[in-house]
């Protein structure tokens, strides 16, 4: 089955908010076997919508919508809907129950554009939203198929995990596309793509391969779209493992892998921990560990030095390196680890200094010089980052070149 | 003018890359008074990419496309919009130039592939890109203008920011849209709209309201389209104020602000300034924090003591009170705001300790359970939050409620 993802709101046009609803609804209906088609933006707008969807409808059976169901003016999804199909609407006890008793658990009165959440066009079948007032809708026309969520990700996200992804898997609309993704890191698509040029032109029939890269990684994913009488999942893995065999040394892991992950498991395997020295990326580096469930068997924390003076008196750093080299330096980057290890008696510890931007560049040392430094007591690699004007960047690179470092460290170590 | 925007890939349908490009590029366009209509992402298929520019281009004058532009085989943009206008390809020796010299300075040898990318649609014009080896390109036919950019962010922002706002600027396509955004926390957009309800309801032609939620917090925007002789600016500005003194108490700022941004300032005022103490948020307090340029002014650093071990020893926590209240307990936040003060020297000190989830929960403390507490050595605020199931959201929510108990803090003490 054919599906597309259709979000609503002028705010997603003009860039005010990043829709991340469509990602992560693309990702759960792809593991479900539903084939996106086509993702689409538009404005609150009743025309467009209608439009929108006849040129879906053309396209696909089932059309998934967020956004647009709160209680205010601008929110005009339902009543389009509605309109679209030529429903009426009811006054529907059950939400209205649901929505009292949400409010008064919160100790927050009810306002009149609440009761007006309630009304619901005919023959809808509701899906639960236990993380806000606004149900789910699930609405049928003949073989079509509309889905309407609230744009909000954690209600969006309430709603297809409890309600959503049962309905569909009941329906038995399950179509065979099998993914299979390789992550790399420390080398470029085109790289890639030259080791295993002749896989790639001599796929099967139904199999693609797709370079999608990130921040200094990029992942191969094999793909098969099922042919008549093929054994799709095989087939993949089958490339696979003839692509692996090229590109080992660029490899990190496999499908839901990331380096924090691949991290966790080598340190996890040799009974060893890991804690983080960071001065421009802020804390970032730990964050991406920290969102690595299970990473507490192997991370103990981190000090965020953004200030000389706690670099001296959290980290040990001598104030006059600090003063001859400047922060940004390999030797204060050496000393941070060091420095680390003796606060927190970890293992190894991994350590980030730089100039992110946009101000605090000069001559010497311009915006996105970054020094890293990772190792125990005994070892301590480092790199000198020459990267970007943009602040966000310049973080975001650091914490990822930072953690490949380590990681090759340990497994050249082994 | 009228835009669209078009990002091109799999990898957007099926969820494993989120399209922050066409935010960025909405928020660009929109500043520059180009109104964007409609955002659309579709698979690298030729026909798919020709049939959705031909729906577009019913719609606007102008596409922008993100995608499909890299040297790999799943790329297929140029090739597609060169057939669909009809443009023959030529190599391009500029480019050619270019790519040989970036991957000399980078030291990596040159592949085939690369060459590919020097052949261009006739009629071409060029846009500079210095971050990768794909230059953008900006195609006109008749009255319709197509312009197509690499889909690595970075390199897409690059030659926006160098080439492609100029050229906007210059075919001067500037409509009259002006936005005005009020940041509110600390309540949500029902509340909100029961307050200003009059306003809105009689709102002069061409001024629209909208609600903006994220995580704890709603932005009210106040939008004017131009009408004949309307001094669009002063309507829109003259609404806001009308608005600003209804909702005066949950306002934290305008436009750009952040919660960060408008706690900085304050702190500035006062010669104060403020560290963290992170547990379950893992760094990403401080992460928050450090997005806001300037921050360095008022902010010095954070303890992210994970484990039980660095909460005695870096922050300070007993290990009675640990043992008898366990780490997620209003004693153990208490003791980490202090144990911060006194390890770092700050005015102030934010800690936050909970259970992210998914795992760690139990009866009397299940996941989404967090203490967050703020102060200075003589007062410290506490709150005990409920939050959801969802470890990303938990993380996130519970450093802006944090960052909201603090500014309250910080208000309510002048």
């Amino acid at each position: 089955m054919k599906a597309s993802i259709l979000t609503i709101g002028t705010e997603l046009l003009i860039g005010q908010v990043i829709d991340t609803n469509s990602a992560w609804l693309g990702e759960q209906l792809n593991a479900l076997g539903i084939e996106i088609i086509e993702k689409r933006s538009v404005a609150d707008k009743d025309q467009m919508i209608k439009d929108t969807l006849n040129q879906l409808f053309e396209k696909c059976n089932i059309v998934l919508i967020t956004g647009g169901l709160g209680p205010t003016n601008d929110d005009i999804t339902k009543k389009t809907l509605a309109a679209y199909w030529n429903r009426d609407m009811y006054f529907d006890e059950k939400t209205y129950e649901k929505i009292s008793q949400y409010f008064k658990q919160r100790n927050i009165p009810m306002q009149e554009a609440h009761k007006e959440q309630c009304y619901m066009p005919k023959g809808v079948t509701l899906l639960a939203n236990n993380m806000g007032t606004a149900p789910g809708m699930w609405l049928e026309d003949g073989d079509k198929i509309i889905v309407s969520m609230p744009g909000v990700p954690s209600e969006m996200k309430y709603i297809f995990e409890n309600d959503l992804r049962k309905k569909f898997e009941d329906s038995k609309i399950a179509a065979q596309i099998f993914h299979r993704t390789i992550h790399t890191a420390g080398t470029g698509e085109t790289v890639l793509a030259t080791l295993i040029q002749d896989i790639e032109e001599n796929l099967p029939k139904g199999i693609a391969i797709a370079y999608l890269p990130s921040v200094a990684q990029v992942r191969v994913r094999i793909s098969g779209i099922a042919q008549e009488g093929s054994n799709l999942r095989e087939e993949v893995l089958k490339i696979s493992t003839q692509i692996e065999e090229r590109i080992q040394k660029y490899i990190i892991g496999f499908d839901g892998a990331t380096l924090a992950s691949s991290i966790r498991e080598i340190l996890k395997e040799r009974g060893e921990n890991l804690t983080v020295a960071e001065s421009c990326t802020g804390g970032y580096l730990s964050h991406l560990l920290v969102q690595t469930p299970g990473i507490s068997q192997v991370y103990d924390g981190s000090i965020t030095a953004y200030s000389y003076a706690l670099k001296q008196s959290l980290l040990g750093v001598d104030g006059e390196t600090l003063k001859e080299n400047g922060a940004v330096s390999e030797e204060v980057v050496e000393q941070m680890v060091l420095g680390c290890i003796e606060a927190t008696k970890s293992t190894y510890a991994i350590s980030i200094s730089g100039i992110a931007g946009p101000g605090g560049g000069t001559p010497d040392k311009p915006v996105g010089t970054v020094w890293v430094a990772c190792g125990n007591k005994d070892k301590i690699r480092t790199k000198k980052l020459k990267l970007t004007k943009n602040r966000d960047m310049n973080i975001k690179y650091s914490a990822i070149l930072a953690l490949i470092l380590f990681r090759r460290l340990l497994v050249e170590e082994n």
